[in-house]
């Protein structure tokens, strides 16, 4: 049996080492981390000037993937992708991040060593350290994931700043993931076929160069991540802000089914309205901005798809220009399965 | 069934609104909170000339508590207690914390509020203040915790610090909570008549103030708080100094074991060697400064246990004088059930 002391010290190998090697490297200075793994608690030293932007996320076994479906080095991936896809809707820079996991003994040899590689990669690629964790023994494989970010001082992107007459922005493309995740429920030893398709389902990207982008340049009055669907989030704009919107059906980037798929019967756009886990920016921009609103933004694609209203209503306006209310149905963990 | 939006709205009624409401009567000022629950992450900023102490735990259920054993009361209060006590063994005061909660349905009404309550009013005791969460629906309660302290530059005392000659002290007395879990363990229908005995189990204190305390005056080279045992987290002090240590036998402030429970053929000794939980400091001080070590700390007793040594080894003197190497032989989740 794994004590837990070398089982630590395989995080160490496997996830922090690359994460400090790869450090030296850039231009991100290691000396706000004091004092990392392997005390009661990390010691942080923020930067003059800066504020701290926290987020935490759990990821579980039968809720966010299915050992048998899921291949370990996607959990490991995802797991953190997914929890640094809340610092880039702050506009804020990914910087540490602290794990607790809950491991099986038949997770705890290869299965392991794929998964830490998996979270080793996300967070070379998201800039991120490992500053702290725990490890249980546990029936299931429960992880959760705390990221701390940083943030020049009253520029994190909030919400609740959304103001009637906005453009309602989107980065990328909406109801990618969703469509991976459906084929994997049809056909779920197939998959290697459609790994393009399932990328997004298994590997997103939080957009950090994109939040990061609009707080530098105070172009966003609100942004939120597309973690449970535009409906949704939409709505927590809204709400937070006190506002309502329009949004133009057509000008949805919508997911594109490729032909031979065409007869699973799935529409693209309640795929893109409804689906969740794209982990695209949702932000709002003030219409004198319009002009200047670049097409792209470090290569991802940013689309106008309506306008914050002061009526406290979400309208989806049609093709042929009829609008009809916009209700929140996208991901809702107590409310249904899906 | 209840929707995550409702239940985030429970958690800030009675988790969020009384520490809120605390707040203003003391001399902690909320200004370090920018942003709270109800955005895509929370925004901390940090006082001028300080540090942030972060440190996360998991509370799983069937690991860290038994749902028919436990009063949700005291799940909610010592899953945060636990965490925070890491933060205390920093000398770190204790500011903000983060929750992920997975629950199933049945634990999503009158227990959910009883762990609530059990949580704001360990937050109350402890000076903190949920800034964010996630919560999950899931067959097993399983939860983590997040806990941001605050430290002067440089005043958190580290694992690492011990140097041969120091004073080896321990604050309180060990093998309390060990009694209990052993009382627990045998007797789980008749715990009312050992309310006290079980009360260090089920409501542990971590030593913030007597931490506080030793990093405000310097006092301490190394700490760690005893929450896998003494001779496991004796070990990881010595470990991460390079140092061994001699703990005298006779000295050390073992739990009392009342006269009816003398048949269960309990130790002492060992409960306090080898039992976690206790959340007691454990700490070393410069020989110099001995004279001045206060034998109590804001009510605390503080006891001089043992000595650091060069030699890389960790003894333990009995009563006659006699030395024998002591093993770590604390609580590791990977090594064994108890």
């Amino acid at each position: 049996m794994v004590s837990e002391d070398q089982l630590i010290e395989r995080v160490r190998r496997l996830v922090v080492s690359p994460a400090a090697r790869r450090l030296r490297g850039t231009r991100l200075k290691p000396n706000g981390l004091q004092t990392g793994i392997g005390d009661d608690a990390a010691v942080l030293r923020p930067g003059a000037g800066s504020e701290w932007v926290v987020t935490t996320d759990a990821f579980l076994e039968n809720v966010h993937f299915l050992r048998k479906t899921h291949p370990p080095k996607a959990v490991g991936y995802k797991s953190l992708a997914r929890a640094t896809s809340d610092i880039a809707a702050m506009g804020a820079r990914a910087r540490y991040f602290f794990m607790t996991v809950g491991l099986p003994d038949a997770c705890a040899g290869v299965w392991l060593d794929n998964f830490l590689g998996g979270m080793a990669s996300a967070a070379r690629r998201f800039g991120l350290i490992l500053a702290g964790g725990d490890t249980t023994k546990y029936p299931l494989v429960v992880a959760s994931f705390t990221v701390v970010g940083e943030v020049n001082r009253g520029r994190a992107i909030l919400r609740s700043g959304a103001r009637p007459g906005d453009l309602l922005c989107v980065s990328g493309r909406l109801g990618e993931a969703e469509l991976g995740f459906r084929l994997l429920q049809r056909k779920p030893h197939e998959h290697k076929r459609w790994t393009r398709l399932l990328k997004k389902h298994f590997y997103p990207e939080p957009q950090l160069v994109v939040g990061e982008w609009l707080a530098a340049h105070r172009f966003a009055t609100s942004m939120i991540d597309t973690s449970d669907g535009l409906s949704t989030d939409l709505d927590h704009i809204c709400k937070a802000s006190g506002a309502g919107a329009i949004v133009w059906g057509p000008k949805i980037p919508v997911v594109r089914i490729p032909p031979e798929l065409r007869r699973l019967g799935l529409d693209p756009l309640d795929l893109a309205l409804h689906g969740g886990e794209d982990y695209e920016l949702l932000f709002t921009v003030p219409k004198k901005f319009s002009s200047r609103l670049p097409r792209k933004i470090n290569g991802v694609s940013v689309t106008v798809i309506g306008e914050i209203t002061r009526e406290k209503k979400i309208i989806l306006v049609g093709p042929d220009g009829s609008g009809a209310p916009l209700q929140p149905m996208g991901w809702d963990p107590f409310r249904k399965k899906r």
